[in-house]
């Protein structure tokens, strides 16, 4: 069978099997959750001897250190997988929630109902704990997925799948409810994008390269997870230390995702006054800090920011900064070199708070908070599949509702239209 | 400049209305909705001496009747043109307003805000009114659009567009906040969808050669609006009366849309009973059956269905008819051959009318109710832009919310990420 042949039988089935898993209880899918947690602890030694496959190649290859890291399924990661599961069987079932129900004057009952989209496919890096999480946030909300890993991960994400596979089988569930494309082929990515007929939606999470070549290839709706260029933006009238807890925070704290600040932006009054010692905390912290010319007046050890890096994703220990005239001034930079991901101001200032709030678009926007709460959990949202960079269906941490849509229901008594 | 450069400059001028538009007042998008319909109304002789210029290219080609029809600037087109512009000037503004808002254990307030999408690419048929509707419906949801409808309508389309831009410059509002392509050539349809870091949406409208042309070359997420193969289910104990006048309703009140039923079937209890006088009454409202096997049988002046009736989208005074042995079969047959687009049951059986609801997931699914009422202003949305066969951002009508889409706002005093 060649690929093609077996990407269509993979998604054909996936279609089938969706169908089933629209009107599984809650209750089933809740049990089918927990058991695959068990046997993730069950099963632990055998996926880290399938991880090391894994490993061993990659560090043959010389991959950076940071990638082996994400790569590894330590016990730390099984522990937050078998978790993870557990806590995604808590969470509510959005499928066959009512969100909203009202009379028409001819007496018709419409309301909206929450359904499984149907079947997902989902792209994404050398991360096999994502396997796991995407799988079971799929599951709950009555999904089939359609799992494309990076390839560097295929030994372990094939055994999870296998696992799940199982557990899926003995439960008297089609286990084409959770697969996995079985090659590291990328002629297979372009394939899947073409299966329109059975795929509902397409999640790619990565880099520019791969966001491009699915939009460029894809007949399937996308909804893409794309890079966060993140700002701070501190107000005329911010309290200085507050400030400076949520710059530090926003860098520093995890610099190597997408929720890191990447910009700071400083209003001129506050840069008199308080932008020295911002930069002597930043440069304590061990961040490399590239500013804009009037920056550079303010300290020492800051090197001229070009053009380019006020558009740059770092994801690292390193920080744009830009002394601003005004709010507007702010505003503007924002939409000009942000990626609409998410960007918080710090400011006492009531009418500042509220025109940030109204006029930056990004898909979180924060008074007086780090940005490094664009997350699912940190908002509330519960578990999440990753963060739309698209605004259509989802912009922002994407849930368990996100992995829904809704159909409109309507109780009738023999209405007719006139 | 060539079509390309023209196409590029279009959209991006698009884009920068857009930032503008999505913090005018509500107000001011009423004002400018009203006065819109004000000089539609002035302006009807020059409307219709441009339309005349369509009209007379496309009886010289031959059009058919209803396709002229459609066409037609007739005075009650744009009486309800103008009506439809204040309708929306009288809807709710849906941008600014918060869905839901929560308190976070650290006291963040967290809130997702609606925000229009930015610039939506429209492409839709050869009638002139969907100008003027889609223009006022993204406008109000702030949004900028860029239309292409169909090439015969080229002069209508672009007189409305010359006098709606009239009007936003005399309001101060950037005028390309609408722009229409000036072009009949069907390349520039192509080279619009590859722009975009312009335009965020694309909603076209039409037949399957249409789609899928847009869905083949669009780099830009789209929400397609499809066919509608739609289905009534007259079940075992379903109400003889009722059943008549809702078959009669859906298949014969204006057989030429998208929610009027192409396939009847029915539970073989209640055909027993009373399908032949259904099959004459659906014979004297003039509708051309073709049945399945059972149905031929029961009935004289019945051709016999093939495989390829039951996914066909008449159109037209045509029903296939289908006799099943169950409520389950029924639901098998519209998983299979339907496009889940409208499809209804008609039943005083409390269980099946609820397994209806839930194991049919098209965009509406009714109870005791025609298949016409799938349309936004039927089901209580106001205006529509149309009805999305797309599972992804909105399923079913979309009127002004689903033309939003919406960002997390989040309030704090300091909060940090441990």
């Amino acid at each position: 069978m060649d690929i093609a042949q077996e990407l269509l039988s993979i998604a054909r089935s996936a279609k089938e099997s969706s169908r089933s898993l629209a009107v599984l209880s809650t209750d089933r899918k809740n049990r089918v959750l927990r058991i695959i947690s068990t046997k993730i602890a069950e099963q632990r030694a055998f996926l880290q001897a399938e991880n090391e496959k894994d490993l061993s190649n990659a560090r043959a290859q010389d991959y950076p250190r940071a990638f082996i890291d994400r790569l590894t399924l330590s016990n730390r990661v099984l522990d937050e997988m078998i978790a993870g599961l557990e806590e995604v069987a808590q969470l509510p079932d959005p499928v066959g929630e009512v969100t909203g129900m009202w009379k028409r004057p001819n007496g018709l009952l419409v309301g909206r109902m929450r359904i499984p989209i149907g079947v997902v496919g989902m792209i994404y890096e050398s991360r096999p704990n994502v396997t796991a999480d995407a799988s079971a946030l799929c599951f709950k909300a009555g999904n089939a997925v359609i799992l494309r890993g990076g390839s560097e991960a295929l030994h372990s994400n094939r055994a999870l799948v296998r696992l799940m596979q199982e557990v899926l089988q003995n439960e008297q569930i089609h286990p084409a409810a959770i697969q996995i494309i079985p090659t590291a082929e990328r002629e297979a990515v372009i394939q899947l994008l073409q299966l329109s007929d059975y795929i509902d939606v397409i999640i790619p999470r990565g880099g520019e390269s791969l966001i491009k070549t699915v939009y460029e290839h894809s007949k399937i709706p996308v909804i893409a997870h794309y890079k966060g260029v993140c700002h701070v933006y501190v107000d005329a009238e911010a309290d200085p230390s507050m400030a400076e807890n949520i710059v530090l925070n926003a860098k520093v704290q995890r610099p190597g995702v997408c929720n890191a600040m990447e910009t700071l932006l400083v209003h001129q009054s506050f840069a008199e006054k308080y932008l020295h010692s911002l930069i002597g905390a930043l440069h304590r912290a061990g961040v490399s800090l590239r500013g804009c010319e009037r920056t550079c007046r303010i300290s020492n050890g800051i090197s001229a920011a070009t053009e380019e890096d006020w558009s740059t994703e770092y994801l690292d220990l390193i920080l744009s900064v830009r002394i601003v005239d005004s709010i507007d001034h702010a505003i503007e930079h924002i939409n000009r070199y942000g990626s609409m991901h998410t960007d918080a101001i710090v400011t006492n200032n009531y009418a500042s708070a509220q025109k940030f709030l109204k006029e930056v678009n990004s898909s979180v926007v924060l008074v007086n908070a780090s940005t490094r709460f664009n997350d699912g959990n940190q908002l509330g949202l519960g578990a999440e599949i990753g963060i739309s960079t698209s605004k259509i269906h989802a912009f922002g941490p994407m849930g368990l509702n996100e992995l829904t849509t809704t159909k409109f229901i309507v109780y009738g008594e023999g209405q007719i239209r006139a």
